[in-house]
């Protein structure tokens, strides 16, 4: 199976503390790395967490609080330390290129590539980016300022060819491509080989789903219907339920309602706020509304 | 005696590695604390080494690189999460104000605190900061931008008073602070006692001189003279002295070049390069030349 794996770097809400790491996580397709948001030492763990740097495709953040994007600056700097030649785009509301810009203008004047903020609009669901196996849209949140999710989505993969057939037939190389697009096979006599033949379909394709920080927010519900895995914040426990609500974040049993809700395969829960004393009290406040939840914890790698 | 300590936050230079944080250290006199330098993830370190966050008094920037000031917006949004009122002053060259403060009024709508840049001439040693107990003075360097060390110095303390002589010849309390500042007690029958009767001489005051970053640079060596500390960086091993001139660093053995000279007490050398396999490579080194030096690590609490 190919890879996609999400790798937690810090899954802390704004304070950090000695447990946790501000909100970064990293999507792994196929050794291609997306960053996930960008917190005060990320680079850090980035580092620690073995990822490489030179794999680094893009980066998305969800809003512009302090604790998920102010690690941006340092690994910008960073990455042109270790010499990446390589554009490095940007997804963010468009505020962060006007806020960023300066600070990078003054700060990393010698950098040995190019850096572009692409703005997306969070009130609404978007497409974007796209490369060959990947699709990423925004999942608009309800917080304090403009926060957006994301969604990332394998691309159909194509079926797998059965050699032994292909061999059997004596299909000619050229014609494979067109066979793993769902051809027939025209055999030189004149008969037709049905695709079927030929092929075993093709692996799933897999969705992860980035949700924080936002409040209990129903119309996110069917843009993640059936996400294989979410990660869903859940700031506080639902004992601080209006502490929740007045702040713009969820507790670990709205996670849970809006996973079970969405029929996702896993939640994952994190955002944890530095009051919580003991997470299996956000565990088990979860678990008893959706079962297949796991605490999000720094240097987690995950398969979608 | 009463408290003079150096913490180390990070040692490390440019590039974090997992070895070292960025650049960061916080003077702990008498409880009070001084933060000099504020790489990314200083705000991390600080909670980890259970410095109080409360206590912190005043910052310090040497110099306006990323690594040395990339963790204040960080540290400064923290401050305010935790309900600081206190002012907090940052002390740097005349552009970080101008640089960060746009940076803060973004993210730092909600600050409970005020936060002052104050700007000092790099180019000249002047004092920038005094309070009951300590005068901090700026130490010209030698970098690829203006950069400037910081020396630390206790004010000189009050002699102790001998209780029992101060019985015995019935001085009144309200005289005591008079004698403390070195008066004589002219006792109720006329006779002049003198004030060495009544005070052993003060402890000594302290100094503690950080620099970094720099190229070796005589110009400091009259303005440290005699400090019972001194931090030096030593970016790279002298075997690397080529590359430590190209970018404006010092290595190990110009530190202790600059620390014998200056006829210090002890040198602690730091702003480790990630290039260097071991450390101890820059001890000996250092050592060779200025036997009381010890590598700066992360974590350690130094007696000036």
């Amino acid at each position: 199976m190919e890879r996609f794996e999400v790798n937690i770097l810090g899954c802390g809400s704004a304070l950090p503390t000695t447990k946790h790491f501000l909100s970064s996580q990293v999507v792994n397709l196929r050794d291609k790395l997306y960053m996930i948001d960008c917190g005060e030492g990320s680079q850090l763990q980035f580092r620690a967490l073995k990822l490489k740097f030179q794999r680094l495709n893009s980066i998305f953040i969800s809003h512009l609080h302090g604790d998920h994007c102010f690690g941006l600056p340092g690994l910008i700097s960073t990455l042109g330390m270790l010499g990446r030649t390589a554009d490095l785009h940007i997804y963010a509301q468009a505020d962060a290129e006007k806020i960023f810009k300066p600070f990078l203008d003054y700060f990393c004047k010698e950098l040995t590539y190019k850096v572009f903020f692409h703005s997306f609009n969070p009130a609404k669901s978007e497409l974007i980016y796209e490369d060959r196996s990947l699709k990423v849209s925004t999942i608009p949140l309800k917080h304090r300022v403009p926060s957006a999710g994301f969604l990332f989505e394998e691309k159909p993969k194509s079926p797998h060819i059965i050699r032994e057939m292909i061999d059997f037939y004596q299909v000619p190389t050229s014609r494979i491509n067109t066979i793993k697009a769902g051809a027939d096979f025209i055999a030189p006599e004149g008969q037709t080989i049905p695709n079927a033949i030929f092929t075993r379909p093709a692996e799933p394709s897999h969705k992860y789903a980035y949700c924080s920080d936002t409040a209990y927010y129903e119309k996110i519900i069917p843009l993640i219907e059936g996400v294989d895995l979410l990660y869903h914040e859940a700031t506080f426990s639902h004992e601080d339920v209006a502490r929740a609500k007045e702040t713009y974040h969820s507790s670990a049993k709205q996670a849970a309602q809006i996973a079970q809700a969405a029929k996702v395969k896993k939640l994952i829960i994190g955002h944890f706020s530095a009051r919580i004393p003991d997470e299996n009290i956000l565990l088990h406040e979860a678990r008893e509304i959706f079962s297949n939840t796991i605490l999000g914890k720094e240097g987690m790698a995950l398969n979608v």
